[in-house]
């Protein structure tokens, strides 16, 4: 089984690395763009496991490596016939 | 409206940093992790526009700067409402 996790800044940190693309799609003659904020995705391949040990399990990783919670939000599907 | 992009690493590439976390996850002690490819995940705020010229725009940017196409591989999702 497969989880999928995203982990994004919160709303009210900055995100100068969504800035810098953010420009660089201007500066590509992209129109109508009006922000960009850039985060992480990561795949954890699980043994199969019941899906409620495993939500347990990826929302451990979250809390303790995977997601900075200070400045990240995160969210994850877990998918088992990934 | 707003444009879910998520990039990874085509499956013949190695991926250092997800090995590097999949090591780390180990060492804090969980166990049945088979795998892990670390990824980006992008949000593209965009003017309102027609769908489909929105998944235009969104692949063109996609293939010109989010995604580097030789080694990475992305897919995205288009939320009218976001």
């Amino acid at each position: 089984m497969k989880a999928k996790i995203y982990i994004s800044l919160k709303e009210s940190i900055l995100d100068p690395q969504g800035k810098t693309v953010e420009h660089a799609l201007s500066v590509l003659g992209f129109k109508g763009v009006k922000g960009v904020r850039v985060g992480k995705y990561m795949e954890v391949l699980l043994e199969p496991a019941p899906i409620d040990s495993a939500k347990k399990s990826v929302e451990a990783m979250c809390e303790k490596l995977l997601a900075n919670t200070v400045i990240e939000s995160y969210r994850y599907e877990i998918d088992p016939e990934g």
